[in-house]
């Protein structure tokens, strides 16, 4: 006999699921057991269910497919939605299995019954079991939605569903799934080359999802030697290759104004995989809109294709095999001299000098992250995940994920410490998997955007309730300790030296470390 | 000029609101501003947004009227959820302030943007401020309703109205508002007085809500030894008060065939602030309602003034002035010799023991937490805080809204830790506001309850990925260090001795503290 929970876990393995992030309850307690009895989907426990969903999006975003999440009714899902609103805007498959009460006990009105559906779908598609015969359908028809939007899908599976007999057979053994992107219409390409041959430097090519591929970006670079059009990224773009002779493409600004001046004088600006730039918060008197009116083109959008449409532009414009614009050539600058106190950008130029081949780096937040971003193009090769969504305590799970999904490859979070405090959980989970993860913590012991948001109202007077809002000071959060109660082997640095050294040794160890830098 | 935001903060103070517990953003920078214009209005931080709506929640819990939370936007909300369900299920009333993008921002769709109010909708009524002339009128109305029914009411205001000069004064000075309840009709007070009457020995009377106030106790205290009823209180009561020679009143079982054991030979129930009792998972085989059928009658709701119909309902049956049931007289017994190792029910004896006068026990987890509630009835008077609607991380959240509540009192947390990890950041505005909180941690490093429900399932081999998702033990979580990094002292017992030296000096220290109790 199978149970629906196997049947919904064979479905999901035979469609190329691997990992399940999971934090269950009782209302899940057939899907654990059945994940001893379905071979090939590894468990992994967060403690808190926003490590669980921030990791299955890091997860997607390397290996291009969805992972499951294994969350506890309403609450569950509740806990963990905003690294969902971040899967959301950074359009990673995710498939969500959310656990319900017994189909017969729902009515009850039970202390843990929420409306699950409403929650879920405030990022993604919902996908109710209503019916003990349709668990693997449904389990088939959630996992296609996420890989064909892609995005968030969530599966809503009554406990008694899960335990009974199955009706049906799973869908064993069919093709994996992997995130799948619409091509573009050929008249967007012939469009899009015909303004760019028209406009020429006037023209800006600006590149968003999968428009920032290695083999998007050399087209983009092909695009750029051949008619003058600069090139820029989206400010927060799931996926990033970075260094290895790529050309060196800035992001956006994040402040408007700043973002609105560099496209300023733009003529046409040809979007490909991003959407049209907007500001991210709305300041008076400063646009919305950061693109002069009427100029934006989208060639390929968030969802589509837009490799595919960025080296058909680059042939249509430059002729197949045409030869990119140089790279950045060489190697980054040297790290700043070993006595230097650690600052934002002294750690973003010592990080590019050590980045060690085919590193993944996952930044949240700027203090350390902007420099980073800046002075690594030079490197090594390598891929940068950041916060599409701007829901805080994305950079740790996100690093998990992306190290469960590719273990051969040395992961970097580079954190921010106020982020960072919202998920601090994932470390626990790090030291469980024995994740080869250096968790760099920029401790400035201060949510130091909001104290430049702060100062835009009018700086407040030290002491004040709005600066103690802004502080993690009082007490001093200690990072060092915090990691070593989650079980990671945890050291300070304020020097590049110190930093150099702990760097070093924890590539070389392996398994996850954190160093809290202290950032003057 | 007064700004928007400033009249926000002016009206919330002039109906009794004293407390903002905050997780800002830029899109609520004028509220923080406003924080300091505005007198009256204590802002608290937390780490994560679900460690201020849980605080919110026990601050309620205690001071009977709302706090404020401040949230950023739908993902800050969405990290408040759990704890928001489970001020929906208390009945608490709070007021969620969340900020949203300026209105003219608010279609570009940037990276932030979510459905706000879907998220809200989830947990109590949803406020919008759609007009800038609107803001106090707003706040005043989700205010009241916060208190009226009671529950969670959440407003939504745009930056912009936030920044503005307000068009209206705000209400200030009116009269603080206080948690609403309906009274009861008297025909249903009379109804229960006949149903007693008749049914003597065999009738139950379940008290919840404001049903478990020490004058509502007293009441059903009377009603019992007038009509030989037999009094229980509802499984997770908001608040309950205990000791001080009230009568002792066990619980409801947790698992539902205990409970409908309890009540087998009932012939009516009469709910007096509880709602009739349902199982609080299905089980197969275990039906949903737990009385017989047909025996429970209504006497108050769960919002309602069971404390009132308690005491008509006395007058009644029992005339008034009548004597009470004996209470649990003397002391409750010694702590267990100091040698002891510790588990959970040496734990319950012992906390019980040497429970201050008027102490606030905050409990989440069964481990002690059962034990404890069983060996404090005839402690001296104090006040248990139990997790109302399951979402899990509630009870280091409550207990910091109750001690900013009650700065006079002395608050323990008695929390398991598989529950503590949902929140821990809480310990860190512990240490900020110099609560005097006790924490004691039952560590026995697992997820106990899953552990159980497995066992219902048939127990998984160790190592199973069924066990591991049920196991907080690789690595071993380390709460002293854990505790530490957010700056607050702890401490680690595993005997009787230990524990107690800890518990006192705790206590005698003042502020918060933590204790791992390495529980066998």
């Amino acid at each position: 006999m199978m149970t629906g929970a196997e049947a919904l876990l064979r479905t999901a393995a035979g469609h190329g699921a691997r990992v399940c992030f999971a934090n269950p309850g009782t209302t899940e307690m057939p899907l654990v057991a059945a994940l001893d009895q379905v071979p090939g989907i590894r468990a992994v426990l967060g403690l808190q269910e926003n490590v669980c969903t921030g990791a299955a999006d890091g997860y997607a975003r390397i290996a291009g497919r969805a992972a499951l999440t294994l969350l506890h009714l309403g609450p569950g899902l509740a806990n963990g939605l905003a690294n969902l609103h971040n899967a959301r805007r950074a359009h990673t498959p995710v498939l969500n299995v959310v656990g319900e009460h017994a189909s017969w006990h729902r009515p009850y009105d039970a202390p843990l019954t929420s409306d699950i559906a409403a929650l879920a779908g405030t990022v993604g598609s919902v996908h109710g079991v209503t019916d003990r015969a349709a668990i693997a359908k449904v389990t088939r028809a959630a996992l296609q939605d996420a890989h064909a939007r892609p995005g968030v899908a969530t599966m809503i599976v009554p406990a008694d569903f899960q335990g009974e007999a199955a009706d049906e057979e799973p869908s064993d053994g069919e093709a994996p799934l992997a995130a799948a992107r619409r091509q573009a219409a050929l008249e967007r390409v012939e469009a899009a080359a015909a303004a760019l041959r028209r406009e020429r430097e006037r023209a800006v090519l600006l590149l968003g999802g999968n428009g920032l591929s290695r083999a998007a970006q050399r087209a983009a670079g092909r695009i750029a030697a051949s008619t003058g059009a600069r090139l820029y990224s989206e400010t927060f773009p799931f996926r990033v290759e970075r260094g290895g002779g790529l050309p060196s493409i800035d992001r956006l600004a994040y402040f408007p104004e700043a973002a609105a001046a560099a496209l300023a004088d733009a003529t046409v600006v040809v979007a490909a995989g991003a959407a049209g730039p907007v500001a991210y918060f709305g300041y008076q008197g400063v646009p919305s809109v950061l693109a002069p009116p009427g100029t934006v083109r989208q060639l390929a959008g968030p969802r589509d294709d837009a490799e595919y449409a960025l080296q058909a532009l680059a042939d249509l414009v430059a002729g197949p095999g045409s030869p990119a614009a140089p790279g950045e050539p060489g190697a980054p600058g040297d790290a700043p001299p070993p006595d230097t106190p650690l600052s934002g950008p002294v750690v973003g130029t010592a990080l590019a000098a050590w980045l060690p081949e085919q590193a993944i780096v996952s930044v949240e937040g700027g203090t350390c992250g902007y420099p980073f971003y800046a002075a690594s193009a030079c490197g090594p090769p390598h891929t940068v995940l950041t916060n599409t969504g701007g829901a805080i305590g994305q950079g740790l799970p996100c690093a998990l994920g992306a190290a469960i999904a590719a273990p051969g490859r040395p992961v970097i979070a580079l954190q921010s410490d106020g982020g960072g405090l919202y998920t601090a959980q994932a470390l626990w989970t790090m030291g469980r998997e024995r994740c080869d993860i250096v968790v760099l913590i920029a401790a400035n012991h201060a949510y130091g955007v909001l104290r430049t948001e702060l100062a835009r109202h009018g700086q407040s007077p030290a002491g004040s309730q709005a600066t103690r809002l802004t502080s993690l000071d009082d007490p001093r959060l200690d990072w060092v300790a915090l990691a070593g109660g989650y079980g990671v082997a945890a050291r300070r640095a304020a020097t590049v030296r110190q930093l150099e050294r702990a760097f070093r040794q924890a590539i070389r160890d392996g398994g996850p470390h954190l160093i809290e830098m202290a950032i003057g």
